[in-house]
């Protein structure tokens, strides 16, 4: 059987199911770090709201200051002071100045500042040592923000500076996007809850792949609503499933999906909803499958914990996403030396695990060698994920390679 | 007056006060997300805990299984079964194959394991058609993580992964790092909490840098204790420095540190501490002037929210990684061609914020043209920062140049 890429998979996929951004929620400044925008900011107001200084010094007419050096200084008359909070009330006529500070504003009939290192003081009067053009030293009205201008663009995953900006602006309730709701739930009779000695031996195995998941979608900016453990019993199974699709955006299940016959998973959603997609074209991470049920997106993911991990990346992230408005315009790569030859698989795209040392200024790319797909520790040890394309029979020894940093991957 | 570099500032800064790790403190997994580890955490078991297969199939014995091909298979006997929860008992024979799952105990006596599709069954008799090495198709005890195995470093953030392994061990009350404590206040008369136009038209500013910085700090991974907005008086910045040290592992104050008749920070901490780094080259944050009170650092960033940014990231974030125990082995940068030619500054660092665009699969870098210090909407703009060093005088255009991503930089 020919599987599908992963990009067919996944436009096929969101042939069927409609993905609807969340709605919009206001939050407080405190609460908007990380957070993603739900709607255009448009600024309210100009920042700075007037021409203020840039430098401690003097507003001067610059007309006044030309041909003014180090051997012949202009001579102005001081009238004033302008604070930050007291600004100077007048008018500033020609052979005059104002003191002034950094970010107060410049009086009106001022068009520049003289830093005070080119000035000396002798009583009421200012000895000007440099000329200045206009606009020199001061900072225009509008200079950071324009009235009327976007500052923050819908979609955009809210930075200190960006809250920082918004406060600026004076806007305090933030209109954020609501986190989309993924129901997880682990399928298998081998696992169990918490750690225990005795079930371990007798085979059973801590199901490791939910807080996983449930990490991942809380990085990701969605809520994960968790189900827990279900048997493999069609029945359980069905009713979970059909439950879940009245809470969740998302339907996200975990493991009984490989070819083999405790594989339920696939027919149950094909029963109550539409199969869509039944295996892709990757290492690790194939079995994983696509359907929808009551219009929910549902994504089961394969048990093997790289497997759940990669195919997670792939095609529960993407959704998330999708739901928050989030706009990815490139993929940031790290370019390093690979440190050894390494096989891909012609028609499957290939997740390597891979180290990233540096040497002599160099970044050596170190395939881990433990690859197999339950082995959950080759992620803990990983800085990167190396991707070999579908047509690649692999690269050699010394290639430049591009390495997604692993943070990058999963975030 | 000649500036001292980043490094040298750093290094002089950390030989005169001596930055402790904080101590350590238990979580649940549940909140162990992106937590700082305390401690090695070192394996108590093996995973697997023990031989188990890789395919439904049949465990046998390899031996028995060579010279099985298509057309003269091996025939064994079917003496039980291995699920998960329910390991077979006995010990296999030669000539004998024991039905087995995915993930089920390899049985005392086999080492390896026949896939179902190399297989026929009759009655209880199993037709073998393909010959299988020691080993194959089984994941070996230990594969994933072997008893006694250092599996996480002290010091590594917890990724969803590491959760997960943490999970598989029995792992449930995690030792993390404390969060440096870092207090934080503004100076200046200028300052107000709120946005209001009428104040803002006579020259008042919003404090934005507080939110900027203390959402840089919780990003970090630090607690930020937040002590508002101090007048430009000498004696309240004393009494709040001396307040501080109290509370906190680090003390940021932000304003009020540029040369200039309000500038009494540097006096106050000079008075009550030692001033030991006055302005560092680098452009913009100049001003970033380092101290230490009562044995706690004191960091005085600039008032330009530019300025105070870069000169967080280049000052605070260090101190804050350092009490962590957090290691970064490289900085991820990318390359991309420059789209215009870029002046520096001999004898200066200059930070520059730029776009990231893409052109033809090549990445462009395009310096951001507002780049006063004063402009905060131009990190909101900015993709990454691209540093010109400091004996350099620019960059041509068409130049290949690191950049590092914006988030790399501050987080």
């Amino acid at each position: 059987m020919k599987l599908m890429k992963v990009e067919e998979a996944l436009q096929l996929f969101l042939k069927h199911v409609k993905i609807k951004e969340t709605e919009i929620e206001y939050v407080s400044l405190n609460e908007a770090l990380h957070r993603v925008l739900g709607e255009d900011i448009i600024s309210p107001t100009d920042l700075p709201p007037f021409d203020r200084a840039a430098m401690d010094g003097f507003a001067v007419k610059s007309t006044d200051t030309f041909g003014a050096s180090e051997l012949s200084p202009v001579e102005l008359k001081i009238i004033g002071e302008s604070e930050i909070g007291r600004p100077f009330k007048g008018v500033l006529e020609s052979g005059c100045a104002v003191r002034i500070d950094t970010g107060a504003k410049i009086p009106d009939g001022a068009d520049a500042v003289v830093p005070k290192e080119y000035t000396k003081e002798f009583d009421d009067r200012v000895l000007i040592f440099k000329s200045v053009v206009p606009f020199e030293n001061t900072a225009k009205k509008g200079e950071d923000v324009k009235r009327g201008e976007i500052i923050l663009h819908k979609g955009k995953i809210l930075e200190p500076y960006d809250i920082a900006l918004l406060k600026a602006l004076g806007i305090s309730q933030v209109p954020v996007k609501k986190k989309p709701k993924i129901a997880v739930f682990s399928i298998g009779n081998e696992l169990i809850e918490e750690f225990n000695p005795k079930l371990l031996e007798e085979g059973k195995i801590v199901d490791t792949n939910r807080i996983m998941i449930c990490s991942l979608i809380k990085e990701n900016g969605g809520e994960c609503i968790d189900f827990g453990i279900i048997p493999d019993d069609s029945n359980e199974i069905r009713n979970a499933l059909i439950k879940s699709t009245n809470f969740a955006d998302i339907i996200c299940t975990i493991g009984g999906i490989s070819i083999g016959k405790r594989d339920f998973v696939a027919k149950v959603v094909n029963e109550i909803g539409t199969l869509i997609v039944r295996g892709v074209a990757i290492q690790p991470g194939k079995p994983v499958s696509l359907g929808v049920i009551n219009g929910k997106p549902v994504v089961c993911l394969p048990g093997f914990p790289v497997s759940a991990f990669i195919a997670y990346c792939l095609f529960v992230k993407p959704l998330i996403f999708k739901m928050l408005g989030i706009k990815r315009e490139y993929q940031m790569t790290v370019k390093g030396k690979l440190s050894r030859r390494l096989p891909g698989r012609l028609g499957r795209r290939v997740f390597v695990r891979v180290k990233l040392k540096t040497r002599d200024g160099d970044i050596i790319v170190e395939p881990l060698k433990t690859s197999g797909a339950g082995v959950l520790s080759s992620l803990c040890k990983a800085d990167g994920i190396l991707i070999i394309p579908e047509n690649l029979e692999g690269f050699e020894k010394g290639f430049d390679v591009d390495v997604i940093t692993l943070k990058d991957f999963h975030e």
